[in-house]
């Protein structure tokens, strides 16, 4: 950002002048700011408050929101962004760059069905102090924009793909910068998990299964049975794929197939030479006929021994 | 970009609202703007002028500048920046979004090393038209942000490593958006390829590997002798390793290997049980007793037959 707009936020906070940033960008889109510690009892109540919130989307069970993004910078954070998660039953999105700025990740968290963060706790965790005011001997803290920039946008494109239901949306997506080298995995729940709402999550996902068996079941059928009726299967034709007789392909081939290029393509390369044809039947027995000739030849030489 | 910076561009060339931004970032940063079509004769000439100039790097061969980067939107100019590089032996990395903006791509070229974009062309190109025009049945042409961004990281990370001297910098990096698929590959120069400047390229970087062998050999031999004195291999020590000797080891593991951690630090799970130590020898040596107590009571019953 540049000074000028960096200035025009001297005095704010972090989440007000986002808010003016991204109003200013969509003035449609109705934003709410909470600045507060969510690790606190008062601050993890307004936390939750501000989850189930439902003026802008009353027909919701449970949450008020679709999705949780979380972009902070600690493991008590993150561990307080789970519990309300699935105390909800929301789904949600964690991001996270590392200490030496050269790696970070994003992983899609959905109650019950995926590990949730306590899930597979770290090996070390912070204790009884802050944990952004520890210093490890021998790693070099740092902070690159550009690590940020890619999470930040591998991050966003995984939500629209999740909100938009398009692509795959990736369980669990690292990046090393340093290779760039981007890991993928899946993580089940933990049926050991030290969380207790997960642990009702994990139930509730496993009673549904026979209504969730049932229910592909279902579509299944009724994806099968529109497929005997005469209407085509793909109602869009991304490659522009036509069934076409053997002849007709016959006839397109060959030297002038840049005429199915649209106006103003031509292929850069040549084509390929032409494949040797195989000889007709015709010329085939000729070569008999020639053998047959030759026979008698050798025959008459014989004869003449 | 909000809508009170992009007011402010009204009337402005992209390159010039582009220098303005970068001025109010870092305004200790010289920035020149050229806005011209190189794919002219008059534009190519002004292109090449641009990158000739040794205004800020006076000491360099060639051209006067460390690394070129293409964000072109068409098949053409990449050709062009392809031509001018080739042309002055200049490294540049070129990057793309596709038509359906859910993939890209960067790609590092390295005059006579790597391939350069014409050593592998397209099977189709436009030809006579503006490719901008040209509308492809079934394509569905759009732009994404995100997809924008996500290459926009992964070209900048990379320029950061390649000037900076950190990490792996990537020959060729692919991004699938809808599957979060990256691959990666290298591409050799190709030795038919049309374009006669890369050509003269490839053959320098052949007659110039005796001396490139020779360098790695005198470096391999420096750092071999630089060995054997006694000063440390590595004068950081980024994991905290450190030889001790093995009783030393035993001591210090156990249940109180926690001591180890910095202050405010502590293992989120139990330590594993411990280990089950193999039974000493006096243990051995007492079955073999046994063993030879068994074998005279056999013999003592041999003998009572």
């Amino acid at each position: 950002m540049s000074p000028k707009i960096i200035s025009s936020w001297v005095g704010m906070t972090k989440t007000d002048a986002a808010v003016q940033t991204l109003s200013d960008i969509n003035p449609d889109v109705v934003l709410e700011s909470y600045t507060l510690n969510i690790t606190t009892v008062k601050g993890f109540e307004t936390f939750m408050e501000s989850l189930t919130n439902k003026n802008f989307r009353s027909n919701m069970h449970g949450s008020g929101v679709d999705l949780v993004l979380s972009c902070v910078d600690n493991y008590e954070a993150r561990m307080v962004v789970n519990q309300a998660c699935n105390e909800l039953n929301q789904t949600w999105m964690e991001s996270g760059v590392s200490e030496d700025a050269v790696s970070g990740h994003i992983q899609l968290l959905i109650p019950g069905e995926t590990a949730c963060f306590a899930c597979a706790p770290p090996l070390v965790v912070a204790s009884g102090v802050d944990e952004r005011t520890l210093k490890r001997e021998g790693v070099c803290a740092a902070s690159l924009p550009t690590t940020m920039g890619v999470v930040a946008g591998l991050l966003v494109q995984n939500t629209l793909k999740y909100l938009l239901k398009f692509g795959q949306v990736s369980p669990y997506l690292g990046y090393n910068a340093l290779k760039d080298y981007f890991p993928t995995m899946e993580m089940r729940p933990n049926p050991q998990c030290s969380n207790s709402a997960c642990m009702e999550r994990q139930k509730e996902f496993i009673l549904a299964k026979p209504a969730r068996d049932a229910a592909a079941k279902a579509q299944m059928e009724a994806e099968a049975s529109a497929g005997t009726t005469e209407c085509p299967i793909h109602t869009d034709n991304e490659w522009n794929i036509s069934v076409v007789d053997d002849n007709e392909m016959e006839s397109s081939s060959g030297h002038n197939n840049s005429a199915a290029l649209p106006e103003g393509l031509v292929h850069e390369l040549p084509n390929a030479d032409e494949f040797q044809k195989p000889p007709m039947q015709e010329q085939i027995d000729d070569v008999s006929n020639d053998l047959e000739d030759l026979r008698k030849q050798l025959d008459a030489l014989n004869a003449g021994l």
